[in-house]
């Protein structure tokens, strides 16, 4: 198998960046190749966490049908929140935690969501079936989508698995959730003032 | 949560009637109560298999909505292949090993598919994951499940994953597959033929 190319929704958030990320590592890991990429802009808060952790933004792509004829989905399905070609390449796998609408394929793939907070929340368990060690700088964009869908264990769609996740990607990144968590989650909130003040 | 009822499609094979016997089984083990259901008459095969294990059929429904608010789908998910009210109810959950067509719904749930070649070749390892040992009976089930949608291992839909999983619960049920797996499918095979010629 060839490159694959993988990635989140449009308008991507601190989870559809940092999953694509994740993803790509476990892949290579297992031994294939695939490529995180990014279907926009990154906002404020997802800027801080990479630099935060010294992690390159994934390339920008409008389009994927031109690169490679397969991709991988994270933390979205609907097409009309994907690639503009999405149509035009077969989907291997998904691994969400939305709602399925407007999702078809031609072949049977791997399909995981589950009612949790945060896409992170599950690629924290794909690690553990595969057997992979989530690397430090990895756990530590993990636990960063988790705080930032969860608005640090604060919203309803806030899971008992989304905090177990927390937990254990703490002790692997060495991060202090609450303090971290607070300037994030404020990093995103400045950035957006001041880009709504110019 | 009420009663929740589990069913694989209409024109029902083994692994339609099977998952949804493993799936209720692995629920109710974890505090659920969750009846299994069947869309259609059993075939042949499924009759015979039903026998040697000395299992009682999945009660016949046609409609969902008029007992449930919400049920668990095993090994489909296209609404045409489902129960004739499948719009009225909230689908929890989908195991399934086929390709996503026409399925929607209106909140997050735990959708589970692979590539393989059978929903319990998935069931058996969501036992696992779940830290529920398969019952002796409900292991032999799903052996018949694979065996039925792989034709004992040589259809191409046939996976690394299906062979691994029916070799697991070999051991557990004590049934020689080789022997045991050409018997049912030749049962099969005979009631068609007898239904055919009567
Ligand atoms: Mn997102
Ligand atoms: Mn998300
Ligand atoms: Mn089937
Ligand atoms: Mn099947």
């Amino acid at each position: 198998m060839g490159k694959v190319l993988v990635f989140g929704h449009t308008s991507p958030d601190t989870d559809a960046i940092v999953s694509a990320i994740a993803f790509a590592e476990l892949k290579n890991k297992l031994g294939e190749t695939v490529e995180p990429v990014r279907l926009g802009a990154l906002n404020g808060e997802t800027e801080y966490v990479l630099k935060h952790f010294n992690t390159d933004a994934p390339r920008l792509v409008k389009t994927v049908s031109n690169e490679v004829p397969a991709v991988y989905l994270v933390d979205h399905n609907e097409p009309q929140q994907s690639a503009d070609d999405i149509d035009k390449v077969d989907v291997l796998s998904v691994v969400d935690h939305h709602r399925i609408s407007g999702f078809e394929t031609k072949a049977p793939l791997y399909y995981r969501a589950e009612p949790v907070g945060c896409t992170a929340t599950i690629l924290n368990k794909l690690y553990k079936e595969n057997g992979v060690v989530v690397p430090k700088t990895i756990a530590g964009l993990m636990l960063s989508a988790i705080i930032s869908d969860t608005l640090l264990f604060k919203s309803p769609t806030c899971t008992d698995e989304d905090v177990k996740a927390a937990k254990e990607l703490e002790e692997i990144s060495g991060v202090d959730t609450q303090t971290y968590g607070l300037a994030m989650l404020k990093a995103g909130t400045n950035i957006g003032d001041k880009s709504a003040e110019e």
